[in-house]
């Protein structure tokens, strides 16, 4: 069963990152970006009928740190 | 406008990030996880009427290596 989780930085929190990716797009002639931000994508193969309360475990133990991220799960349908 | 960007490794590319993100996975007792990948997330604000085609152009340009990685385009609804 496939998961995916979606681990970004909150609001506020400075994405040096993001911003290097926005300056290159600008150096490239991409003038219509105004703003870039990356995250994260875990791709995770799970035994079946594992639940979302154990994903969540996962994110919170390990994938994402909820100090300065956010983190989405999604169930493959 | 929003646009998210997702880049995965492509099948058959080793992807040790993901590898030791499994293997973490299993310390922490997480057993019924079976495999695990990890890709990135870019989050764009483009300026209106940006079209596909040009995102597609800073995909190929800079944002995705596509030797090695496949992307995947999404427009905010």
């Amino acid at each position: 069963m496939k998961v995916t989780v979606k681990v970004t930085l909150k609001n506020g929190v400075l994405d040096p990152q993001g911003k290097a990716i926005s300056h290159a797009l600008h150096s490239l002639g991409f003038d219509g970006v105004n703003d870039a931000r990356q995250g994260k994508m875990i791709e995770l193969d799970v035994a079946e009928g594992t639940t979302e309360d154990q994903v969540k475990q996962m994110c919170e133990k390990l994938l994402a740190n909820t100090v300065i991220e956010d983190y989405q799960i999604e169930f493959a349908a």
